[in-house]
């Protein structure tokens, strides 16, 4: 009993401690184990089926929208990695150099990829020449390495699993349409898949993409209040054209620049979905990102014909579910916890008594609900269960953030409210990159974006009190 | 027209210049191209789809034999390449040196994975206690670098897509039967799947893996005569279990080294598909690993009702296949020669007088064989064409194997054959490497497998006469 000791043991709590809690759960939960790479994760199979749901979903709708999966080289030489300067800049301090092939010194260091942009824009340098080719609507999954000093499973490490789309378009126009695109796909797969509300805004010179003309992001709130910037989409208008010499011929045989974006979301989504949803039992898995929706639990599993009718439910729901039958000889109590620990939407209970009565009894991880519900509809009413709680959850997390979303007229009240209550700011600001970096400095708080939906909460900046230009949503964040 | 035509330029001939021909096909099937990173290619978007489509049938039956996908480290510490000391000598000399990260020296090396057994073996000491926790049956998709000095697309290059399984087992048979367990599933796999039919057996001493008591190998014959190893699986005995400590409490509470397998198939199976299919005028993809597996084409399109009629199709083909409508303005020549290229299996073509007949014409890409058929029974038949050609590629492949595949009882006969009309060579062995070795010297020839279908050629091994102990295949290999 070790081993399923350990697994449901108390979890430090949210409350006393978030970053342990959050620790124990990836832990306890079975998602990651940690290496003797400093910095790199192992992913188990919890965490990675849940990456594969994730992977599986948004595959589909890059394919739907017309994007093509390619393999790019995992190594960029340095020379390609320099050709536009604003992105070295950016890159050069957090990349790992390849310096040795076997024995042999190599003549220029490879830097293992830490994003493909310069890649990409090699490969469409050679590949696009009229504007029949265009656009390319490419994206590749892979994992990255960035350097990073201190590092957190899912949310900041050596090396992460990703996507990134690399676009190139004949017009200005048609490449920030797509820009957009991809931002509001992101969105609606966060917002319907993980049940995690986004705000979608611009984010700021200072936090842009290092070689981007504009960087989009969708950002959310997390349950201790920070804010986790969830995905980006950047327009790089035609300056990597520039530098890479990406040109096509145009109708009247005119020689054109190609115009680009790229976008980017990671497995640091897994890491939104447990400080989102999560609790003190563990992880809560909306059901569509679960890998296990369904765990149906016998209970006095040794009376006649409770495994049978527990088999014949899980063929039943197999049909169309994830479920898992745990017939395992622990007691009902511990595989409870487990599977609230591993956050399994729906726990299905069928014992002597039940069958019986010809029930079932579901209990939601999130709620705790208890549904006594007739064999004859079970199917019907799990199915209509998991479809409420997918939209609760959402709802929840909704609320949560709302309830810590403020606004602020003066740094002062601004500086109060990220103490007290941490969440999402709203405030003025005037453009001026130094008042920016003065809120920093004096609350922690970044700009997470300029949001769409703009609202006018004072005349002036709220840092320096000129005229203000933009209403920006600060916070903490990962 | 200027790329149109470039796609659809004679290629070489096989017999001319095979290997110019295997180069003509990867780029204008458009499955691959070059970029500045020696020996690491693109893979573009037609190569990636039939990746995928490997990728997404072999996953399948991973899981269906209860592995699991995890995700590893791809960087490995210089100590710990090093534990298995068979291991690190089979790998030092090929593998990439990461030495900084950013601007910092790091105080040990770490390797870019060439495969990743050290990874899991340490993951398996520090999650492995007890045989409850046995057998675990973990396998990764990912890339892997190994530092070649000549390379080609798909068949040998710096880094390359594959999928590892791991796997640790309570006892010395069950890692035996799961070492022969996937190489069935891998030989099942290429027969069904990729029409490729595989020879199964055993590697020589020399040959094997670094650091396993047994390697098994399915071995393929190309259409030139050389062979290719297209997948292996690997005994480790308690080898890397001693090396890494892995151990675990049996029912009896005493301790017990785990027993470990691996296995692996990569791209390289891509390659393995155009050389056993592919002639003249281009790749030939068996249906069920073809991105497109019929391709439609309008003759005479801008007549009434024929573009109509041919969406029709489209849309009533798709709901079961893999469907494109080529509505170009090229002509139908040009497109017959685009997806003839592209290997597309089945061409459909629909013009003014099939719609009159209420038939269309369809066209096996292998045979290049007509059938005209009625719109009514369009796709019942189109399912028994491709389904026909599915299986006909594969007897197709198996009669070229069988017909270049030899028996030789002298060195004088073996080199002979080999030289005249390559292709394999059963041969006697006694066993000695040394007589491994001088055959490869004559003759050009490694030994490829010990099959498990044995056969007695003769009583004395080709090379020395000394008394023989099995047969063996040898020939020529990528």
């Amino acid at each position: 009993m070790g081993k399923e000791k350990k697994l449901v043991e108390a979890i430090t709590s949210m409350e006393e401690d978030f970053t342990q809690w959050y620790t124990d759960v990836v832990k306890k939960a079975e998602l990651i184990d940690y290496s003797s790479v400093r910095g790199c994760m192992i992913i188990k199979p919890y965490g990675y089926a849940i990456w594969e749901l994730i992977q599986k979903q948004l595959d589909q709708r890059f394919k739907e929208t017309g994007h093509q999966n390619v393999y790019m080289p995992m190594f960029i030489p340095e020379s390609l990695l320099e050709k536009e300067k604003d992105h070295i800049e950016g890159f050069a301090p957090e990349v790992a150099w390849v310096t040795h092939g076997g024995e042999e010194k190599l003549n220029e260091r490879l830097c293992v990829r830490p994003t493909s942009e310069t890649l990409f824009c090699e490969h469409y340098a050679h590949d696009i020449q009229s504007y029949r080719d265009l656009p390319k609507l490419y994206n590749q999954w892979c994992s990255v390495v960035r350097w990073e000093k201190t590092t957190r499973p899912f949310l900041r490490s050596l090396e992460f699993l990703w996507q990134e789309g690399h676009t190139a378009h004949a017009t200005a126009e048609e490449a920030e349409e797509e820009t957009i695109n991809m931002l509001n796909l992101y969105a609606d797969f966060c917002e319907e898949v993980l049940a995690i509300p986004m705000i979608k805004g611009k984010k700021t010179d200072k936090e842009k993409f290092a070689g981007a003309k504009a960087t989009y992001t969708i950002e959310s709130l997390m349950h201790d209040g920070k804010g986790l910037q969830s995905g980006t989409t950047h327009n790089f208008g035609d300056g990597f054209a520039k530098a890479f010499g990406i040109q096509y011929t145009d109708k009247e045989n005119k020689l054109k620049y190609v115009h680009q974006s790229s976008w980017g979301v990671s497995t640091r989504l897994i890491g939104g979905i447990i400080m989102v949803h999560g609790d003190n039992s563990g992880l809560v898995l909306p059901p569509a990102i679960a890998p296990i929706q369904i765990a149906i639990i016998p209970i006095m599993q040794r009376k006649a014909g409770v495994l049978e009718k527990a088999g014949e439910l899980k063929e039943k729901l197999s049909q169309t579910l994830r479920v898992t039958l745990d017939d395992s000889d622990k007691s009902p109590g511990w595989k409870f916890s487990e599977h609230e620990m591993k956050g399994v939407p729906l726990r299905v209970e069928i014992g002597p008594k039940d069958i019986e009565k010809n029930q079932a009894v579901l209990v939601r991880r999130d709620t705790r609900e208890k549904i006594f519900v007739s064999l004859d509809e079970l199917e019907v009413k799990v199915n209509q269960v998991l479809q409420v709680m997918q939209q609760e959850l959402l709802e929840k997390a909704k609320n949560h953030r709302d309830e810590h979303t403020y606004t602020a007229t003066t740094m002062d009240e601004m500086e109060n409210q990220l103490k007290e209550n941490p969440g999402f700011v709203k405030a003025m600001w005037c453009g001026d990159p130094a008042c920016e970096e003065a809120i920093k400095e004096k609350t922690g708080a970044t700009s997470r974006c300029i949001p769409f939906d703009q609202e006018h909460v004072s005349d002036t900046c709220v840092c320096c009190g000129k005229p203000a230009k933009k209403m920006v949503y600060w916070g903490k964040a990962y």
